[in-house]
């Protein structure tokens, strides 16, 4: 299995996906409110590119009111029912909902990525899920930081890092570009303190000075949930469990 | 001064080198090949992207008789004088002599570099005197990694990691992106045996396998070198000492 990655979707080439499966990350935040999302009970997942798409697609969709979920420069968008914090997204809040999701990285990364055989949705928190998925799939791999308005942002290289090293830990068929094993060396570096090294990120110390210090802790926190989230047809959905 | 690396030459967008000064960086071997020739007496070297162009070059010098030097696959080019390995460029080989150097990766990257306002070849070799070089020129950075055939090579990284490190010691005005930092730190990861680090490139274990264990080691050195290799009007000669 060969594993690559790209660093920020800006050096994404398409024709590098067919056949193989793309993994996408967005640590702070898009991705890892997603994955607590779906875990705490929210049925689906519509991405959006645009504000104006999400209005759109929440007037004209089939099912029970939909939530408006996302954000712009970290902010909650006016008129949407919650932002871009894991923590608004408590199985009270979004238990049996659907959501519809707009925000300014992770959503355009995850739509890039569509000509892979299989877009999964991973971060920190269900980063074994993912790796024990991939390592089933035996597909080759790229794993995509979604980074921060087109620059590549250091939180997603640790979470790709986190999830190479899994898989490399569950495969022994495995040839990493120099790319992957470098995530996965910056991975190591930071382990024992996960928090600390996603304060590497610029993007991570915006989110520190308006107050988000208990976002980074959430989201620096490795597999507290085991669900694996892919896109398909327009919508992000956990996959049923396998049966081990 | 903003400080950013490129991670392989494919991902180089030439509209963010104007006004900056660009640092190319080819350790395995071409820029370590080309600072040890000039550090040991050759007069100039003029980077060409072909075979064919070295020959046509070499035939058509005003100069005296120039060397033929550079490699395809890691290998001596049939016709030519010398090959890629810096421990050829002794000063009884070169010293004196004007050559012509094509290589896979290095050579193209440096021509690819032509929009910035000065094109520095490093490794890390002369690492600190690039680093003093560019405190003292205080002009935005980008460091271009060269990568092996349009891939990503982890010896450039820590190659870049490395004069990163070194500048960040030398200037307290600096902004780093998060490509730069993550670099930075992947070289501190690997200082204490940047042998072995270079080692975690694929493209180092190729060169092992035929044999250049010697060269690898030989380019793991950080400052036996202190001049500065510019690009400028077709040639590559090493700036004047600077009056301290």
């Amino acid at each position: 299995m060969l594993v690559d990655v790209v660093f920020s979707p800006r050096f994404l080439d398409r024709e590098m996906l067919p056949g193989k499966n793309a993994v996408v990350i967005d640590i702070l935040r898009a991705t890892s409110t997603m994955v607590t999302a779906l875990a705490n009970g929210a049925l689906r997942i519509r991405p959006c590119l645009t504000i104006t798409d999400a209005f759109l697609c929440q007037s004209t969709s089939q099912e029970d009111s939909p939530l408006l979920c996302g954000e712009r420069k970290a902010q909650l968008i006016p008129g949407f029912d919650l932002g871009n914090s894991p923590l608004e997204y408590t199985a009270a809040r979004i238990g049996g909902r659907s959501l519809i999701a707009t925000t300014s990285n992770g959503t355009k990364t995850i739509l890039a990525a569509t000509a892979a055989k299989e877009v999964i949705i991973a971060c920190l928190l269900n980063s074994s899920a993912v790796a024990d998925h991939l390592v089933a799939a035996g597909r080759d791999t790229v794993f995509i930081c979604s980074g921060t308005n087109g620059e590549v942002s250091y939180d997603d290289l640790l979470g790709a890092g986190c999830l190479i090293d899994k898989l490399a830990r569950g495969s022994d068929d495995l040839t990493l570009s120099d790319g992957a094993t470098a995530m996965r060396d910056l991975y190591r570096l930071h382990r024992g303190d996960l928090a600390a090294g996603l304060l590497s990120a610029r993007h991570a110390r915006r989110l520190l000075d308006i107050g988000l210090w208990a976002d980074i802790q959430y989201c620096a926190q490795e597999d507290i949930f085991s669900i694996v989230p892919v896109y398909q047809d327009g919508i992000i959905k956990k996959l049923p469990k396998r049966i081990a």
